[in-house]
């Protein structure tokens, strides 16, 4: 591929997209940076309840809480709903023409034209706005979510009269403060409306403390004008801080204005209270004596370093080459670094999924970062070291006297799963830990972590699996250890006995237990004396995973998903309706149980997580039998697949699947 | 027993019961019809919020929906409750004294006594009322719902002035109309508060019809002084239609006044707002010329049939010779006799189970009428029938093409369960009804019965189980019949595959189902034309009858309660303190469904309706195993218990069992 091929599959632009959907748009050309995330939406929309997006700026880790309501609700289900907080959007911008102003009358905004250029992180967007009473203006956007510094996020706009001269008056401000609404009923996208409570601060620009109500949660945010363009005043009067721009536009000449935002960390209600005036002033401290170009720059510069670490090339495929580097710069922007956050599943694109984070982050995302940004990956493991006590209490919750029972979907370690068939029951979530914990640790030797941290996320899930299951008496489970009523990965099976990816990633959690207790017995023994590890204790696992036992058919000679799974009825797919997919959103979870059915790779994760388990024989014969029955309803799916199908030499398949998934969210598919 | 003794155990006295609670009480001594039921509150209640129970008129099948808020919603869910509506109390009363009112200031009321006369269905009660300024009453009621006729509900009072003489006004009026109102301040609690409609109809005596806003139904209610006193004045001066009798008391003389209320039946809102004038009309005719003693007296007169065909006489026991007659009292009042109502769950004494229908009425209830009433017993499979339609359709929703899936809990036929794993997944259901109806044939012959619905009903439910259930290929099951993904009786355990009972109940609605197609081809062959039967579907239901699966532990030589079940842990019964039970009130869902554990006896019921499938040995071995899993959580356990412990001939043990069933409401256990 030449030079400029490969320059241009760094643009995304807009003729690149099919879908104009507006929430599909502004969602793919959102912005973040780990910290923060801006959706791009229509700049004028603001809190108008125009059938069009969702703006917002969405902040990693600040949620709210609301009480969650169930039909029928019974003993230790979650209390709360976490939801991601929607700040407001910093691309907001008030337009004033002959007295007529955006914010109160809508002035019709068409979107010209949108590229992204992901090898520096900068958002060019150019938009045509007609007033009421016809004058028309062009205004383009250049944004940006710094990669170097992620409290900042900058907006450069130019306005243009088309086909008038004369006074325009432009407002920086953000009179409305909301929490996540949404439009539509889709289980995947709760909606919640809680109320922020916002404070302005006392200083020479617009900022403000922003609190949540329930989880007691605040930040700072502030925004000021990078210039010297004395027509941009600050003002305060009406007691709504703002910058305000009295223009008299020539017909056909431009003018620009940059604006700088910051986002302060998040700290508790009382501390942000007390303390928001050092805090604003570390927030300034980013902005002040700063351009927009010199704060481009740096991001940038950070930029081309990730690119230089991580980018995949893809020659002969253009479309597959920028769908992957889609994909890789979504997963750098959307990752929390701080040890205190992870990887929202919706990325910070929104509040899709309400900003939690799921094993998505450790069987999907984190292998990326274990090879090209090992601090990255340490800081997402962190960020469970940290909710480690939550599970802890969780698991003594669930009657277990020993152990960590971590959330299947939280921000803050506590589970926030409504449904928990498709929720706590999702136990493999603990082995999956342990699992990317011991891959961390292998590919970086970073003992530090292990010592710190790891071993102990290792130890005590495998506490948990010790407690949780137990030894069957019946059938064929007779003697062996048995894991009961969970969920696997995939959620079209639920609460059945011995999912086979469950009981296999378990054996290895309680094996990793042992090898790194001895490995650290030699080099802090001290460390297995503080977290009370006995050598009766390390048998106990070793029995245990030994007498492991893991669902198989003789006869067909695969590798069964659970007791019983082969006893179900096959999915009538060939009465299935193309717009019945996704089946969640059609069919009765009960009918979809019932089936042979699945939603994403179950059973073909153990072999793809074990390749040594099977031979190419084995693996065969389980791919053919669960290939037909998955709908890949989940983007989890086919990456999985791909790679088994280039095991079995399925070459053309196995490229078949990577590409789909490649291009799973521009295609929107 | 002396004949006074047996006289004495048909009196209810409060001495009889330790429990004074509000509410236990005024549940306790309710009164009902079928159609129409009371509870025995305190009669200056009303609609004032004490903290003392709920008073309230409840009308068998007489509902409101009100939406379902779901943590998290799935596809096919149902989307409304049905509530019973809690209807103004006929009891209330209004005692101004010295210008304060008992609906503006609260009386003081104490119980004094209260007796129920279970022989003719009369209470008796004494209350102590004392006025802010320290005047004090005698009140006694003496009430009764009429067994003669269902809409007829009739009280008397009886007021005495203890320290002093003057005037004392009484108001019988219902000012207020109210939905189901729950105390309870946890929100997630079930708690509906649907305003009904009340508009007052046009007469010479209060009355009103009163319908619902999103059920739709209506119904008319009015009430008239059963008397001639002319102190007793009708006025409708305010709006409000009310008796007015205002007073001058002598210390220590009493008056009395009787009211008879009059509930009709149950219309769409529709047909009650077009035709209310003619249904007032009909339901002051049955008050009209009519005394508080005549109507008594018809009604003491169908109580003592009742007696005469139903009651049960225990020699030497008499306080469970009281509990069995306060069983058959209740039994005999709660039940719906018109063919489109059943036996809500906690009878007709309130909002309880939101006055839904459930398997109760088929398996457990139905036999006392049918070897003691037919006539209501056909009524209660009547009301089955009636609902075949909504079958039919929940079936079709749920994929199948043919067969009828009836709801767990319901009231006008539609699922109303918010929580499937114990809702739509306890398909056993379907078998019990088919059950139901071949042991009413049975016993009665009731040939029309069996050709008009029951047949019908048994063919239904007969087609679900064949396409509801499928060929197994895998391990025991293999070559089987298999029926997964269900919950059986014990709904400590739920979303099992193969659950003893519900697999051995569909193979015996399969085979009626053949039976009675063979009986029906000679008697009536264009029956079996009209249904579509063929040859060829009931050789499908002989043959799925003949493969049915049922699991059995071989070496233990135990009937299984599902696939899996004995590999499930023991819950820790010695670590359960004694006020965690019921179990489901304090433990997670997920850790019950994950251990032995039995609410209430499930395989056992299939010992105890099919005795020919095993000998003595079996069944002692069946039950040494589920008895100490057993916690007895529901009430529908021990009478279970009970038969098979004397089957077994462990009498002493089926005595205690039966004897605790029999009191479980008396001491509220």
């Amino acid at each position: 591929m030449a030079i400029s091929e490969q320059k241009q599959s760094f643009q995304l632009h807009l003729q690149d997209l099919t879908n104009r959907n507006a929430s599909f748009l502004e969602t793919i050309y959102a912005l973040a940076n780990g910290h923060l995330g801006v959706r791009a939406s229509n700049p004028l929309q603001g809190n108008l309840r125009l059938d069009e997006g969702m703006p917002g700026l969405f902040v990693n880790g600040f949620y709210d809480l609301s009480h969650i309501t169930y039909g029928e609700s019974y003993a230790g289900y979650p209390e709360n709903n976490q939801t991601i907080a929607q700040l407001p959007d910093p691309r907001y911008l008030v337009i004033e023409v002959d007295g007529e102003r955006s914010d109160q009358t809508t002035f019709a905004t068409r979107v010209v034209d949108k590229n992204l250029d992901m090898e520096t992180g900068l958002l060019n967007e150019l938009f045509e706005i007609t007033t009421p009473s016809g004058k028309i203006l062009q205004l383009s956007l250049s944004t940006f979510a710094s990669q170097a510094d992620d409290g900042i996020y900058c907006v450069s706009y130019t306005i243009r009269p088309i086909n008038f001269s004369g006074a325009v008056k432009l407002y920086k401000q953000h009179p409305y403060i909301d929490q996540v609404f949404t439009r539509d009923g889709d289980i995947r996208a709760v909606s919640r409306n809680n109320i922020l409570d916002r404070q302005f601060l006392n200083a020479d620009f617009p900022a403000m403390q922003i609190t949540t109500q329930r989880s007691q949660l605040g930040l700072v945010l502030m925004w000021r004008y990078l210039g010297e363009d004395s027509l941009v005043k600050f003002d305060r009067s009406d007691g709504m801080p703002k910058y305000v721009m009295d223009l008299d536009l020539q017909q056909g000449l431009a003018e620009s204005f940059d604006f700088g935002y910051s986002v302060g960390r998040i700290h508790s209600l009382m501390d942000v209270a007390m303390n928001h005036t050092q805090y604003l002033k570390n927030a300034n401290a980013h902005l002040e004596h700063h351009s927009f170009s010199t704060l481009f720059t740096e991001s940038a510069h950070k930029m081309q370093e990730f690119w230089h670490n991580s980018d995949i090339r893809i020659d002969g495929d253009p479309e597959t080459q920028k769908g992957i580097r889609f994909n890789l710069f979504h997963l750098h922007q959307s990752a929390g670094h701080d040890g205190k956050t992870s990887i929202p599943a919706k990325g910070l694109t929104g509040a899709g999924y309400e900003g939690h984070y799921f094993w998505d982050t450790e069987m999907f995302m984190l292998p990326a970062f274990i090879y090209t940004d090992p601090q990255m990956a340490r800081a997402l493991l962190t960020y469970r070291y940290h909710t480690l006590d939550e599970a802890r209490r969780q698991a003594r919750d669930f009657g277990l006297d020993g152990g960590a029972m971590f959330a299947w979907r939280t921000i803050n370690g506590m589970e926030a799963s409504p449904y928990f068939p498709a929720g706590l029951a999702a136990v493999h979530i603990n082995a999956d830990i342990a699992y990317a914990v011991a891959e961390y640790v292998q590919v970086t030797d970073d003992q530090d972590f292990l010592v710190k941290m790891g071993f102990e996320l290792i130890l005590e899930t495998a506490r948990f699996w010790q407690r949780f299951g137990s030894f069957g008496i019946d059938g064929p489970q007779g003697g062996k250890f048995v894991i009961n009523k969970v969920t696997g990965p995939d959620e079209y099976s639920a609460m059945v006995n011995n999912n086979y990816y469950t009981n296999r990633m378990a054996q290895h959690n309680l094996r990793l237990a042992v090898s790194y207790a001895k490995q650290l017995k030699k080099s802090h023994p001290s460390k297995l004396e503080e977290l009370g590890v006995t050598e009766k204790e390390l048998q106990s696992f070793t029995h245990i995973a030994d007498s492991m036992y893991v669902p198989f058919d003789k006869e067909l000679g695969v590798k069964m998903q659970d007791d019983g799974a082969f006893n179900m009825e096959i999915w009538p797919f060939d009465q299935t309706p193309r717009d019945n997919y996704p089946l969640l959103l059609h069919y009765h979870p009960m009918r979809l149980y019932r089936h042979q059915v699945n939603k994403q790779a179950d059973t073909l994760m153990s072999d793809l997580l074990f390749p040594a388990d099977q031979d190419i024989e084995q693996l065969k014969r389980d791919f053919d039998y669960y290939e037909p029955l998955t709908t890949h309803d989940s983007s989890l799916s086919r990456p999985i697949f791909s790679i088994l199908a280039h095991r079995i030499l399925a070459h053309h398949k196995a490229y078949r699947y990577i590409a789909e998934s490649i291009l799973t969210d521009l295609n929107n598919s």
